[in-house]
């Protein structure tokens, strides 16, 4: 098999892995060059000076996903519209050295309703195909919470549709610019039981805009120490996702794909509303991108 | 009657107002010299040194209103629990001279839910008491739009029930502090058309947290104008509350009460769900607290 550099690189962050014939990792490298901190046109150039030697081999194959595939990165590759699986992605990738190193699409999906509002992931759809392969199915629901958190359904191994939801981002916001900030000791440790109540409480009628003043109502009249508020607002926006997605449709065993701390949340919340869960973590991004090049190599 | 003067002492403005034996305003004073500009310890001296000359007659009665009573305030005015009326608001009066300069306590309630959370509001209290006197009616659901926007209940003459939504301050942080401050362009004028298209998309399934990254994706995709895409965000946010609070009940002609620019989008959206409504503005306070020192004059 030709030699694989798999790349991932995100907003912020750059990683690499030299992949050995059976998918693992025989080297990888981290670097805060995330494509916010690259000068435009310079993408190449970061690209050599930094997994220049792995590509020495003229039969090496790279395949980069992440934010490198968007408007503000290397060069932009348009998204995939779902439904799409290893195929679909294969087919849409973009080629900087034909044959050689190629950029993964994201993908797109379009929403139901009156504006058929599109909705998309770039760098996501690696690691679901990978985590499909590492839990072996070809099926199921996914979530990849995060600042843009995304619940994902793959049907006989296609992305069929998914949703993003800013829960991470206005989590981010309200603790560290609203006047609920005021009321949060962020340096509490994470408390079940208040994150709990907050999932509760979110399945509740009502918006979330009400339930969030709660937050600062429960401080105001001591019913819930400063430390125990930054997980009881934590539970109200995971809940209000949960709210959504886990009574649009009957949903099996949910793969949670991600850091340790927020899976962990996440599979707590789920087990809560009784739904299992399996959490996945970064090596999902390896299995996808290996499994997309086999793909690539064995079908020529 | 005795001289009346009414005071309105928010969080960061301060007015304050002579009123006739029927209520007109005689001579009004308005100061950037909100709750937050006053060291502790110093309300007293810029009461004085503002309003002193109005108070120099032995018979005035002075009611103030707002975050004056609150904790960071002149003096705390324990919350009057709801179901609450003039009656119980006069009973409730933090009296800072005796018979004479009293603080207008706020309102609270307890929300149905597990964690039965408290809601609260102060100096809405007296807005709405003076709107129902102003629209001659003692049953009513009022709106009072803002940072933290109130849906009121009133039955008979008393606030039986309400609920507070961070309307607001959520669309302030995410056009000022996330994502989407990127793909909005806050100089544009208002857009009914773009308002009413995320009235709409705010009432299908799924949550707001996923609404909102629509407004992120719509500008990807060019599918809607940068200009446009504020009042889209605005109606998205509004159009939540409108969500849950139109369908709680069967609601009678809304009460809208603040300033036109935000009470005008209220009414446009509640008319574009078939829902009546009247505006009315900043005259409700001096109503309302015109009506509370009647009863307190006539009632000794």
């Amino acid at each position: 098999m030709r030699p694989l550099i798999t790349i991932d690189w995100g907003t912020s962050a750059l990683r690499g892995a030299q992949l050995d014939a059976n998918g693992q990792v025989m080297a990888s490298r981290d670097f805060s060059r995330g494509i916010m901190s690259v000068p435009p046109g310079q993408f190449e150039a970061v690209f050599n000076e930094l997994f220049g030697d792995w590509m020495e081999n003229p039969d090496a194959l790279c395949l980069i996903s992440g934010m490198a595939g968007s408007r503000q990165g290397w060069q932009e590759a348009p998204y995939c519209p779902c439904p799409a699986g290893f195929a679909e992605l294969g087919q849409h990738l973009l080629w900087l050295q034909a044959g050689r190193i190629a950029l993964v699409p994201g993908l797109s999906c379009l929403n139901a309703g009156p504006l058929n509002i599109p909705d998309v992931m770039r760098g996501e759809e690696v690691q679901i195909f990978g985590a499909l392969q590492l839990a072996q199915r070809d099926s199921a629901t996914l979530v990849l919470p995060g600042t843009h958190s995304k619940w994902v359904k793959v049907d006989s191994g296609r992305v069929t549709h998914f949703n993003t939801f800013m829960t991470g981002e206005v989590y981010a916001l309200l603790s560290q610019h609203s006047i609920l900030g005021k009321t949060l000791d962020m340096k509490g440790a994470f408390d079940t039981d208040a994150f709990l109540q907050g999932i509760d409480q979110s399945q509740q009628n009502g918006s979330v805009l009400h339930h969030l003043f709660g937050v600062r109502t429960l401080g105001l009249f001591n019913r819930m120490p400063a430390t125990a508020m930054t997980s009881y607002l934590s539970g109200l926006l995971i809940g209000e996702e949960l709210r959504t997605q886990t009574k649009a449709a009957r949903i099996g065993p949910v793969i949670l794909i991600g850091n340790e701390t927020l899976t962990m949340r996440y599979a707590l919340a789920l087990q809560h509303l009784n739904i299992d869960s399996q959490c996945l973590g970064a090596q999902a991004t390896w299995s996808g991108l290996f499994a997309l090049a086999t793909t690539l190599i064995e079908t020529p």
